[in-house]
């Protein structure tokens, strides 16, 4: 019982740390705004973590524990690589748009310069191009992915395309209800059939 | 001849201002590393901005009209819209590899968040989008850019590939040397024919 509120206590500082980060970055960040947000006094907050940066990486641990599940569970289906990926540019914009606070956090503190990127941070991105990278793989098994491309460059499309489309949406609000509802269905357009008609042909 | 002197030492302030903040990011930037970075008086500094924020929002404005005059000279070409923008990507990894400091100040600053980005950084981030979105307009008139698409969509899926993939030299930088030679014939190859064969023809 003692464990289990402990646990809850737990997950209210993450919560309310993502709350406060997303909002105010993590420079205007303290513990005192977390506990006050949290309902907890700051002394409960170091029963937990030592300073800020551990709830950071904490929020990072988590997503990739819940990564983790999701590929697991996406491998269940038996459905073809490019129709995953679909699926899995529905989930994140689905998901990203549902839980606005974390995924501004997400973005923002992933794409810091590298010597303000803890370890739980970078193994997170790792972990979704790893995760990819084993998708990418399984395509060209399946003969959905041509064998020559270089697999980090088809990372680099998928989740460039992705997170600048759900960043899009936060600088500019109008958009979030149509990348919502027809994003993953015009990225994954683009991504079979490509950009351009080749000029050549032209 | 004072005019000349003074637009110098503007100069040498945002060039420190580049280093500094690249390097120890914008929290931790003061004016007074710059001024010992740039060689010259914090009062110096204060002559010409009022507070590094100003400072940040000028190296936006330079990298704007840098932008312009760039964009404008490609006009000139007689090239196809493919192939300009072939040429764009492979334009932008050199740019990026050979100034590292100011392409990690511009990629960092462009991804904060919204209530972080001062009106200079908004204006960057639209010009890029604003500049692509007249070639993909020209695209649509030649006949080399499909018009059922998106424009938006396509812009995010050339800029977010195309930065996904700088910033994966930064934090990886072995991959640096890889990218600047072989970046955008791979990503264009990819704009060209799509990331997938067609599952239903397999």
């Amino acid at each position: 019982m003692a464990r289990k509120r402990a646990q809850e206590k737990k997950e209210w500082i993450r919560k309310a740390a993502i709350s406060i980060i997303a909002r105010e970055g993590f420079y205007n960040c303290t513990t005192d705004k977390i506990a006050e947000e949290a309902g907890v006094s700051v002394g409960t907050i170091y029963n937990y973590f030592n300073n800020k940066k551990e709830i950071l990486s904490y929020i990072f641990k988590i997503e990739c524990i819940k990564l983790d599940i999701f590929f697991s569970s996406l491998k269940k289906k038996d459905f073809s690589v490019p129709k995953i990926i679909k699926l899995l540019i529905d989930k994140y914009f689905k998901y990203t748009f549902r839980n606005q606070e974390l995924a501004r956090l997400l973005h923002d503190e992933s794409n810091k310069s590298e010597n303000e990127i803890t370890r739980e941070i970078y193994n997170y991105i790792l972990s979704v191009r790893e995760h990819l990278r084993e998708l990418l793989d399984e395509g060209v098994e399946e003969g959905t992915v041509p064998r020559n491309y270089n697999p980090d460059i088809i990372i680099n499309v998928i989740t460039g395309a992705a997170t600048v489309t759900a960043f899009c949406g936060f600088i500019q609000e109008e958009n979030i209800e149509y990348i919502y509802n027809n994003g993953s269905d015009e990225l994954f357009n683009i991504f079979l059939n490509g950009i351009f008609l080749d000029p050549e042909e032209n």
